[in-house]
């Protein structure tokens, strides 16, 4: 399937779906942070953008965390939110997508937030919902994650004040990984120096030079002098594609307190989360100071607000 | 178990509960169009009619479209809305129907939608509560479905300006739909001219005659001329009965265009939905000029809407 | 594990969390009480008290009735509620209580509600919060059912006016009954004259003398004058311990009218619900003059929403 992410703009270049990051400009991505950042430094958590508004949440892969955030984003904007029970509804009666989508917009549904183990089934939604619609992709196969990366940026920018001289590594499984196809479109985008990519060979992607990123094997000589690390959730279902074991991964990639060394000294790290303690990252990383795992739960709610207030604004 | 339908009335007649058709007035059922009416032309989706009120979801059987449709009224007429979970809670621990209602009846909820794979099951539960709570069939073995009724009233007068003149066919499994059911005495009590039934006759009820329809084996033949083609969901575990395959029932009953041509040519054509496409009906018929099953998607949420508030207003 | 009830007070001895009975004061109880019963005078059933705030039910052991309660609770206060579907998420891909906890933490949730079939959950998780949050137990292991405990006291006072001169009789598995435990409690500490516990001697606690508890294995001996009998839900699976059959039992300790008339006229029979007719409860009973155990469902709500409302009140 060729996946046309312009179907995200409107005619005036306005977002209108919210489906990758890859052709976004970097007014696009500061329009986001700038409206989550209103968001969070608000005292109030209950805001009125999406009153009278519907939001259906479509997972059909599982999921709690991105799934809670969008829901408890939907609801402090106090719009009607109703999750599609999916996997309990048989498909609905062995409905088509399509025409399950047709039977939501009927229902007169505003925003449909989809989740989907196949790559382009948001592109695919979006192109097929009344442009009355907006389509927010929660994750698609292994081809994007965009509001993850979008926390992350903010993240980021909340930690190292913008995206200006800052080297960032990337640890993990970035072959398979939605989370850092969309990071890597995104830092290069907000122009960030030095963008690293760290792991096994062999779940390395063939076009690191078309991406503009560094491969290494070695993690220490990765991280070093990085200003952030973006520690990846290990699929343990992936190793057997690496031809490593857990315990050869952790010894190789985990990253320990001892080999955050090698990192600059106010590194921040980062992890999409849930994170595997003691096989991609030591407690003592993820508890400790240099960790900000828990402010980038926080910050999603923020982001999946600002994106979903925006894309309702636009139409 | 004798069904009995008065106890859906007050004293002076108003609803109290809507739990059939069979024994409503003219008066009752337009009252019901007019005010979904008033939802659907106004711009607002989000009223104050049930605030404060609390409706609780009840579906024995399982159910994505009428279930979702039913919540999304809820929570637009402003109601705490609470879904039982029936099939995870393991019957609440083992605890009899009427316990199960008498406890949420204490827990002060004001409305009960019902659907349960045994007729009579929502009639049996408006007799047990107390005089505050509504009780809503939402389809109730092959007995009824009446919400479903309305709503096909509501398109079929939306579309054809009223019931006078008309000729509707129904085609399908009459014998076990509950939604032929509550078709039919609709249009009986509409006075809608001429009422066609289609469909192989194992699948047909014994009662035609009492029903005041026309019964067909021909497709071609029943509908000819109709202003309004209704076609049922084919339930595979039905054709057994019918002593029919697929393939043979869709040669001789799925809706084509070329078929299609024997009816009139602003003919409306209607399905319940979830359709299956290429068995009872083709996606030239389903996503062609004359269908109007989207629309009965949208009208199924103000023709709930309005059943709701009225109930509470009789109250 | 160590169990510290201390940690549900501030430094003033407010609730900040409401996690066991034994070390409340008859203040607090009576504080609970009084804010229930304004609830449950008031006309109105929805109120603004948790407007903007997030209510989080984290049930890691199956319910319907705890669970619909705190839900409809939290709704009539006006919270945003999330449901986490423990079950089906796989406890969250492996992660741990405590990581689970730190992340909707992250997404500012103010309050958890808890359920856990090991005893000091609830405790473990309030004290790894942040003082913002709030946790409510909503029963843990055969340990404590503390909101329980405070609807049945609401139950009592409500009828038989207050605590002065009471005789309380509590039937059934007190060994393994967090029902039982809270129970006791909260009577002890609200000084009631007389507790009387029956049941078979192998589903009685070592610890009668500690307790303060008459012991009685014959039922009729045991509610004999009493004012207020509390029937335990039996669970079949502990019968093997009690190396007694369901019949046995219903012979022995069921209560029946007959059985009934043991008591004082006026005696009230409570019930935490759901109950097993013909087990532990004749219909009869269950059913009869004598029987609140429909208006303990209604307090319920009140107690909750008198305890989550309070709780955030002394945050």
């Amino acid at each position: 399937m060729v996946i046309d992410n312009n179907i995200q703009f409107d005619k005036n270049n306005k977002l209108k779906h919210f489906l990758n990051i890859e052709n976004l400009t970097k007014r696009h991505i500061n329009e986001i942070l700038n409206l989550a950042d209103k968001f969070a430094s608000d005292k109030n958590k209950k805001f009125k953008n999406l009153e009278g508004k519907t939001v259906a949440s479509l997972f059909f892969e599982p999921s709690t965390r991105t799934k809670t955030t969008f829901e408890l984003a939907s609801k402090r904007l106090s719009a009607d939110f109703i999750n599609i029970d999916i996997a309990n509804s048989s498909t609905l009666k062995g409905e088509s997508i399509i025409d399950m989508i047709k039977t939501l917009e009927a229902m007169q549904c505003d925003m449909f937030v989809v989740r989907h183990a196949n790559s382009g089934t948001p592109h695919f939604i979006a192109k097929e919902v009344d442009q009355k619609i907006a389509v927010i992709n929660a994750g698609d196969g292994t081809y994007a994650h965009p509001s993850q990366a979008m926390l992350d940026m903010y993240t980021i920018k909340k930690y190292k004040g913008g995206f200006n001289n800052l080297k960032v590594s990337i640890v993990g499984d970035i072959l398979h990984s939605r989370v850092a196809k969309s990071l890597i479109c995104s830092l290069k985008i907000l122009c960030v120096d030095e963008i690293n990519i760290i792991g096994p060979e062999n779940l390395m992607p063939d076009n690191k030079d078309v991406l503009g990123v560094n491969y290494f094997f070695d993690l220490e000589e990765g991280i070093s002098n990085s200003d952030v690390i973006i520690m990846l959730r290990l699929q343990k279902e992936r190793m057997h594609d690496a031809l490593i074991s857990t315990n050869d991964y952790y010894k190789k990639y985990g990253l320990t307190s001892k080999k955050l060394l090698a990192a600059k000294k106010d590194v921040i790290v980062m992890h999409p989360g849930p994170i595997n303690r003691g096989i991609e990252i030591d407690s003592d990383v993820a508890d400790g100071s240099n960790s900000v795992i828990l402010d980038q739960v926080s910050s999603g709610i923020s982001i999946r607000m600002a994106i979903m207030s925006l894309l309702l604004e636009n139409k």
